[in-house]
């Protein structure tokens, strides 16, 4: 493997990606949702808890579903976008434990602690979005992602057979049309947000 | 920019990267860190928030205290490390939205609701945190996130100065020892945590 990535990817993946707010008609397909996939669950997550549930919305029923779930400002992008991804979590993602982590019994340390595992579970599963995001974006893809949407009603319209998962955030998938990207928003200097010690 | 990344890029920030236990006496230089924040920092937020505060632990005296807020297992391993950030989050990182999304005013969005403000901060920060980690990989660096430590002292010991901010977990940056790295743990099928709707 590469000891660094160049500049042309690192544009792709970080400096010049964009969000756009429009998307042009050509499909994501499956293989490309496997391929992102088999990308993102390789990124780390504490004990390999893998506590995302992730349902790609591709068809056309799928998509009204999930609009009606959404705030006014998103009905039209999911509607729009090829494929929204919903990011959920298992809030007993603790019980895959015994063959996700088998070097330990790290499923104990989360028994009877629904707390931990509610905060666990949301933080590590906000990393695999992002390791999500990046996978896409590194196989030519745009990403949109989205907070506003009625995160209960998506959880019963999408997760009704798994009463433990709890949908957190969309993001949509597709070829952008970067006619609708919006002025890039300013990014902080250093030291406003860091400091070394 | 490319269109899509090199398999050898792929390898470096996903498929072949882990996490190491032990590090090697090289140092991470502060030139180093402010690259990695110019990547991580391009990653989406929702609505530009950034919230995330990052100390970049390099000193001895850092380590040290840093070392003494962590579990038994994770002590030698911020000691051994060239570097340790700490990823924490604001909770009043609303009163920056004005200047970070000019756009709109969002900050009136959060006025008044810490609940919505602590999960916002909280998963927000978790992609930026991701984001570090890959950009750190991008750039040549291994990563050893944890999450074994006391968030309370740690708050207290290095946002002494910014009573709002808050630790949320940790990871090492350097040279990894790929001597010291455990076995892949599983990583699941598609379709054990995911589907197509």
């Amino acid at each position: 493997m590469s000891d660094t990535l160049s500049d042309s990817a690192l544009d792709r993946i970080f400096r010049e990606a964009r969000t756009p707010n429009g998307w042009h008609d050509k499909p994501v397909t499956e293989q490309q949702i496997h391929e992102i996939y088999e990308l993102m669950k390789m990124g780390p997550t504490s004990a390999n808890q893998q506590p995302g549930r992730f349902v790609w919305v591709t068809s056309d029923e799928g998509k009204k579903k999930l609009a009606a779930c959404a705030s006014d400002g998103n009905k039209d992008k999911i509607l729009a976008a090829p494929a929204t991804v919903i990011i959920g979590y298992d809030l007993d993602f603790h019980e895959q434990l015994p063959w996700l982590f088998p070097h330990t019994d790290a499923k104990s340390w989360f028994e009877g602690d629904e707390d931990a595992r509610k905060e666990s579970a949301f933080r590590n599963s906000a990393l695999q979005g992002a390791y999500l995001m990046i996978a896409a974006r590194a196989l030519g893809l745009d990403c949109g992602p989205m907070s506003g949407f009625d995160k209960e009603a998506t959880t019963k319209a999408f997760f009704a057979d798994q009463p433990r998962y709890r949908a957190d955030w969309l993001c949509s998938l597709g070829y952008g049309d970067m006619t609708t990207v919006f002025d890039r928003s300013p990014r902080p200097e250093f030291g406003t947000f860091n400091k070394v010690v």
